[in-house]
């Protein structure tokens, strides 16, 4: 059996055929255009192929509410031109073949969580943060995304502020200082003017930015106390990862007890942002044997 | 047939015998003493009545999972007195009934979700806040309570600042500045000099109280995304909770669709701190069912 995977980006769209063991059988990206235009390529692409389900992990926000009239729509996104787009219906329409859709982070979550089992990890959780051009995360619990009047949008919630960084208003349109407007990607240009790549490991910012990334993963711990954390996203780096942790552990201050840190908040299994399309073709098995 | 329900707080053990439609049959509470004398008192009481299952909300913290050596104890309680007294284990001992053991907060989460459901609501999950002596949270999520590697702990998370408020510490022994040491009942005194119930409903205090409150929920939101919100606890009033549904609406700023607040953001349904007992024969006819 081949399943196939997309992970729909603003600026690409990854589209991948695996087997039922996720190995990668053939992958090609299309630029994000238009809908018409990018979801035409992309049915022709997986047209080629005799795939018997698919997984598609999207930007959104995404309506994943079975009983909603908008079930499978991008909703009110940045990306004029995607909203209201029925993606789900357009490809079950195109495709006739078991999709399961869901949000661009749950995709890799669950990626994390598949492969995380299959090394004989104890997961029964896992919370996946994504930190790059916005922040996101995704939740899986006892085998099931979390999210009951809709998805994750926990790169939008307030953090205490870092004393050496008031002065940062913070880049969020919505909330300005959120977790996203003070740790996404595109903050190096006005913290610092400078691109993140260009940012010296060495550079105070990454102690601020640990300081809020470790009061999220505090968060979604004291609420959910998951098996385990995966830090995705072109911001993570080691050092980084390594003040996360530093800060987390001085945070949490005993409180309560924790796991080995070094194993407990990582970065994903799966390299080169790889953990989506294992996700994917999970999903994409999985729905396919419930239909 | 007939259930109990133990409340275990600090001060007391509220104790009630109730049937199968919930109605209370008789209840009685006990001074919170050392866990040999209080514990024969409470065995005592049940034993005055052919009880067939018995529901759990205890102080704690408490070790809650299955597979523990520890299942069912109380941990590092600040109430010197009960840590590692196996509060299941000795009930179970005694009174040779299925019990379910959960902490306190957990209990009136649960009562107000079946008090909701009986009434028509569409839960499918339900977040409780009770703020008190200090800031506690329970999470029902399908009908179970979430928590993998401990239960949560929602009282202890940071959020941002009040500009009016910098100069106050907090009063968490733990975290300083977290929800509990900003928002919990013993901050009237060290703020204000003052007990809460001498504290008027126009003192700017219940704004800040407000904006850290309505962080706490935007949290929840953005990780849970639940179907309902209630808010419990002796220092919960309505002038209160108006404002903590307007400092929420402010902070969300329409980046998610929400439900109407009013129905939304509540006081709990079971009046009189009346949902624990209630959620413990839930809990208790449940466990029943399953033993």
């Amino acid at each position: 059996m081949l399943v196939g995977s997309i992970e729909a980006g603003g600026t690409k769209f990854v589209c991948a055929v695996g087997d039922e063991e996720y190995n990668i059988v053939d992958s090609h990206h299309f630029p994000t255009t238009d809908p018409d235009t990018t979801l035409s390529k992309v049915i022709d692409y997986f047209q080629q192929f005799k795939i018997s389900a698919l997984g598609v992990a999207s930007f959104g926000p995404l309506d994943l509410d079975k009983k909603s009239a908008n079930f499978g729509s991008i909703m009110a996104s940045p990306k004029l031109d995607w909203r209201n787009i029925p993606i789900y219906q357009i490809l079950k329409d195109r495709l006739h073949i078991p999709i399961f859709l869901t949000t661009d982070v749950n995709g890799s979550a669950y990626g994390e969580y598949i492969i995380g089992r299959l090394r004989g990890q104890k997961l029964n959780s896992l919370v996946y943060y994504t930190i790059g051009t916005g922040v996101g995360a995704g939740i899986i619990y006892d085998g099931k995304f979390l999210g009951d009047l809709g998805h994750p949008e926990m790169g939008h919630v307030f953090v205490k502020r870092h004393p050496n960084d008031k002065g940062f208003e913070g880049i969020c349109h919505y909330h300005h200082d959120c977790l996203e407007g003070l740790v996404s990607g595109p903050t190096f240009e006005v913290r610092l003017g400078k691109r993140g790549e260009d940012v010296s490991l060495n550079d105070p910012v990454w102690d601020v930015m640990a300081y809020y990334m470790a009061q999220a993963l505090m968060q979604s711990t004291m609420t959910l106390r998951p098996s385990k954390f995966v830090l995705g996203g072109s911001v993570v780096n080691d050092t980084f990862l390594k003040k996360v942790r530093q800060q987390y552990k001085l945070l949490i201050n005993d409180y309560i007890s924790l796991p080995s840190l070094e194993d407990y908040i990582v970065r994903p299994l799966v390299e080169n942002n790889g953990s989506a399309t294992i996700g994917n073709f999970a999903l994409a098995i999985k729905q396919s044997q419930q239909e």
